[in-house]
């Protein structure tokens, strides 16, 4: 049975929640995009989660989840994986502060959660595939390779060739980012919330598995970006970096 | 001095609220899309509007709005322009049914306002802007033809030549909307709102001033529009396209 967070129920500890996070072949660099999603929605609620590593071939280790990605989510009883059904998990059990700000606000962000996954993966995942490699886990470098190679249909090499070109992409792809932020300082306005996290996941992959910087620094989406680095107490900055 | 509607203060009825509108040669087809944005957010609201038909070489007629460009809405003694500016103004004088669905609302309709008039925009009118320039009025083509094709680069002729791959290029533009109508009914949730309108705008555009289908039936995005012609009352449905 969910129950919502009030007074009376404090958010539960590390103890309780467990946040499985894909790790690089450092296990304290942690750079999914989708993770980054979780990690902030989490803060933003003020939990704190067991953060466990996960490798993309560690199938076993959540096949719990009756599938095989992460981020998963186990909260008491609950297990939920996807990085959307979690955070309508979090809003639904810790509602406060909120994540979505209503109804509509939830739907819309659905939205700008479906075009940083089909725009802006895309975009990225032509700068960094190579560096995602290299930073991987040796276990996973085949795994990763081959199914990667499999869907751009070249190798990874061919795919990051022109990585001044992917940029010029990638920073095209941000301009109904970058108009909303010449007007708001956030997605969500005033603070940020749920929409920013989506987008900021984004960034956070790159900058946690990638020497590349994406952004010039006079973009309205470097300024954002820098917000959110510094957000729930400069979780995101202080998080650890690939070497 | 702006009041909020109350039950003392019903809606204004078409004495009150003056709306221009940009229209075709024939002055009953009224077909820019940051219009149709307004018109469908005056319905939400069930505001009844005066909707003055003007062509983009009226400059003179709305000078008292400090600028060039439709939608100008005229509420009372409010002089407001720039369809956005206009939602913001109408979600504060009629509060209800809401635009926006709060503060969170709000601000992530803007990230879609903007998507839609960064993408579609350029997708949209390298299918239909020959269209465009052949149902305007004859005052009115010089200026269209002179202004596009300066911005364009080359003749409205050649911008639009490839209808095939602009369609293709629209279709791929539509890729997050489309994904996000495979999880619910609409940008909004259960219920159309602005950021329906936004995207809507743009399809009605087409619709108003193009015999050309953007869409293929069995596209999620054409049973929203369909959802969307048939809302409040059959509006958009029923609105004169040219000839």
């Amino acid at each position: 049975m969910r129950m919502a967070q009030t007074d009376d129920s404090p958010a539960p500890d590390a103890t309780t929640l467990k946040l499985y996070e894909l790790a690089s072949a450092d296990e304290t660099v942690r750079f999914s995009p989708h993770c980054w999603k979780t990690r902030m929605a989490l803060a933003h609620k003020g939990l704190n989660a067991e953060r466990i590593p996960w490798r993309f071939t560690d199938k076993d280790v959540i096949a719990f989840s009756g599938q095989g990605l992460v981020p998963v989510l186990v909260d008491g009883e609950a297990v939920v994986n996807d990085s959307w059904r979690i955070a309508e998990h979090l809003e639904e059990r810790y509602p406060h502060p909120s994540l979505f700000g209503g109804d509509t606000g939830r739907a819309v962000a659905r939205f700008v959660n479906s075009w940083a996954d089909g725009t802006l993966v895309p975009a990225i995942i032509k700068v960094i595939a190579v560096d995602i490699h290299n930073r991987i886990a040796a276990k996973d470098q085949g795994y990763f390779r081959q199914s990667r190679e499999r869907r751009f249909g070249m190798s990874l090499e061919a795919f990051t060739a022109d990585t001044a070109t992917a940029r010029e992409g990638l920073r095209h792809a941000l301009a109904p980012l970058r108009f909303t932020l010449r007007q708001q300082a956030f997605v969500c306005g005033a603070t940020p919330a749920y929409a920013d996290y989506c987008v900021f996941g984004m960034m956070m992959w790159a900058r946690c598995i990638s020497p590349v910087e994406l952004l010039e620094q006079d973009d309205p989406v470097f300024a954002w970006r820098e917000r959110l680095l510094d957000a729930h107490d400069g979780l995101a900055r202080h998080a650890p970096r690939a070497q």
